[in-house]
């Protein structure tokens, strides 16, 4: 039912700045010219006839036909009216950019807001916010917000934060996760979370939902539809105002309370939800859930090179949930074959340079791993080769693990890590090159062994949870 | 009774590849060459003349003088009998490179390492190792392994991993924090972990000590130690082998036994050790207490761009430990003078695009809340500005902040997050550049505001911590 909102034929863009690009109407118009979003775009100004060299109107009346979506970007004070006009003529979606509403925290601004819910009872318009960036969609190319090209991909974003919205979308550009359909949803005053949750459930391009919540309204329809969709499509759940302060931000950003600690605690206990509480891990977890299998067990089988990094590597792995096996003896044996123990440790994990800076010796060691029973999941904690190692060869040798991966179908998940460290450009760039080269494969490829270990035990407890 | 250890005037080098360089002896004095180590170098060899470019002996005895160092790289089998001609001629110092002894679990493994405390006990020789990378020292360019050049500081590192130990210092150095000594230790048959921190704790050039240990065998002088040295110079732990299977490899890696968790737990609570868990953790603790004055309360003032990032912010603040305490209404009404209240949410935290882009309003802002006698700390959430924000001013305005922080002598601390965000090349590289700039001012740059509030949280434990 929410199709077109993201696939407008037409949109009509209303408080467009004659003379300069600056944020609201005219750098979302800018932004939809940039990205030549495919539909007409008709920018309303009472005075000029042209704006950003394309023809402008004196009002909605004047426009050659009813657009499938009005942009309000005017003074809160003057949106009803403007709302009400839509509603008269025919249009059906008004996405309210403009703030100054419930989470300015004023009686004007409720009584506004609550305006805004009557005219689009009234007409039954469907209304975005007010006080969002609206729709986004890669597909249809509507990027006047986020990432522009956008990446069309898989992942769908439902958020009461526009800023976090843009992020993740080019966070997740960045390392090969598209998007498919993305919301910032403001104020939620008439369409809310439950129905673009209800949307994406049922879109056939949309696999898995990035959550990011400041309160619910109806709890009880939240709870219910949590519980009907995270079985089929992972929901990753980004929730703010957990702590008192947050709850006070949240209050004056979207008018929000942050609700019940109760009604959080039933959903993350009753269903399959993924709650993460930091934009870092909103995204790793995404990005594991985006390109991997189930995983099957949580044993984990790491690769690394040091003693000290192997030792602190399986620490952080059981923190997150994971479990890191002994290998058999006969697979002990088999990998004393290939990896010579001297300087190294063979075993799980398996402290090795050579495997770690040689991927045909890494995958003979996981060719022996990967029948193991108790190994569910492959890591390794790939290093950039370099000087400071004493190595005489630094060649960059990403492009035969992928080979390697390609040619070595398995059901279990192999990913990696490759730490930049710090502040020094070449080896943060060469570590961006290897991930970014293993994520455009397919292969999670995360900048730490800690995020990655913790991406994935949110990936195991998805699968293997016992929900009542 | 160490310091000549780090500066020694002469090295002699026992297992030189006369062919190739290679990880071993050949590499150490390449790498000693390369970084123009102020002493002599002797590389001793059976039968060249010349390795290196440099005059090579026969053996020890042939020396022209007795060396303050011997660094013995060779199979472990014949180490004894190395350390027993160091000892006879009067060399006092041996750092043993080889590996191969009580790590590898063998009954051979284990004489070995035997017969080296006798000898070293015999002849009251200073014996670092065996199955290590050895003292470190960017003042005397004793940089064989870590980064080369090094960076001059103040932070001492001790750890019972080399690979660790290299990267701790080429991280540090990209983050402005210098090294005064570093020892990888390795098994520690000779000099252990105590004489280490008794050394450091005693080394004028040396405020703050890096750990990471994998055990201790004296429990009692480490406590009584740790009590002593953590009220003066704080000590930051990584502790490996806390899980099972961390333990397992520690076992493996230098032949610790993890230990007993009670006398971790006793440490813990009865000093005022900072324990972290991962490299990432380490490294944010290390420069926020080397760059940072001791924090008065735990309040912290947090600026960033955006509602949804700002309540995100006030979360993991709270969960690190630190209080978010709302502003006075004196203080709401000054920054309402001076930040918009339209699409910002002027409070604590702050949410405000134009200060997060501006400086000059920012440390306006700043200095309405400096004088809060319930902010300790302010924690600013800096973005890199660029076109998803609608922006047309894009321009970097580092260099502004560091002239206003510099302008303020301030005794409570102003530290930055700056997000990378992914595998965006050009945006990443922005993001180091400020953070190097910052760090570069003495001015602690975080990836992420997570990261910031984790290692402020211990910064402020340490300094409110109730010890017995």
């Amino acid at each position: 039912m929410l199709t077109k909102l993201f696939s407008p034929r037409s949109i009509a863009i209303i408080g467009v700045s004659s003379r300069s690009v600056r944020f609201g109407g005219s750098s979302f118009l800018a932004r939809l010219l940039e990205a030549r979003f495919a539909g007409a775009v008709y920018p309303i100004h009472p005075k000029s006839e042209e704006i950003q060299g394309i023809k402008a109107y004196p009002d909605l009346t004047s426009l050659p036909e009813i657009p499938d979506l009005a942009i309000v970007s005017l003074a809160a004070v003057q949106v009803p009216a403007v709302l009400e006009s839509c509603g008269r003529i025919g249009v059906q979606r008004v996405h309210i950019l403009s703030s100054g509403f419930s989470e300015t925290g004023t009686t004007e601004g409720r009584a506004l807001e609550r305006q805004i819910a009557g005219i689009a009872e009234h007409y039954q318009l469907q209304v975005v916010g007010p006080n969002c960036m609206g729709p986004y969609c890669p597909g249809t190319r509507l990027t006047a917000y986020g990432v522009s090209p956008g990446l069309i991909g898989r992942l769908g974003i439902i958020s009461q934060s526009g800023g976090l919205t843009q992020r993740l979308t080019e966070y997740a550009a960045s390392l090969n996760v598209g998007v498919s359909k993305a919301i910032s949803m403001g104020n939620g005053t008439v369409l809310d979370v439950c129905d673009y949750l209800e949307f994406m459930a049922n879109d056939d391009e949309t696999d898995l939902i990035a959550l990011y919540l400041e309160q619910v309204r109806d709890s009880r329809r939240f709870l219910t539809q949590v519980s009907a969709i995270t079985p089929i499509k992972p929901i990753i759940l980004l929730k703010a105002g957990r702590s008192e302060a947050g709850a006070r931000t949240v209050g004056s950003h979207t008018g929000a309370m942050a609700g019940n600690r109760q009604i959080w605690e039933a959903v993350s206990r009753q269903t399959r939800l993924v709650t993460v509480r930091s934009l870092d891990e909103w995204m790793d977890t995404i990005m594991a859930f985006y390109h991997l299998p189930p995983l099957l067990t949580n044993g984990v089988f790491i690769a690394s090179a040091g003693g000290g990094m192997s030792a602190i590597n399986s620490d952080l792995c059981t923190d997150a949930g994971l479990s890191i096996p002994p290998l058999t003896q006969q697979t002990r044996v088999a990998l004393t074959d290939i990896v010579s123990a001297v300087g190294s440790i063979v075993g799980n994990p398996l402290d090795s340079f050579d495997a770690v800076f040689h991927p045909q010796l890494l995958f003979r060691v996981i060719d022996q791993i990967l029948p193991d029973p108790n190994i569910g999941l492959v890591m390794v904690d790939q290093l950039v080769p370099r000087g400071i190692y004493h190595l005489t060869d630094q060649q960059d040798r990403t492009a035969e693990i992928v080979r390697q991966i390609r040619s070595r179908p398995s059901a279990k998940p192999i990913v990696f890590s490759v730490d930049g460290e710090g502040c020094n450009q070449e080896l943060t760039q060469q570590a961006i090159r290897v991930r970014r080269t293993l994520c455009d494969a397919g292969i999670p490829a995360f900048p730490s062994l800690e995020r990655s270990a913790r991406a994935l035990g949110h990936v195991y407890r998805y699968y293997h949870r016992q929900t009542p």
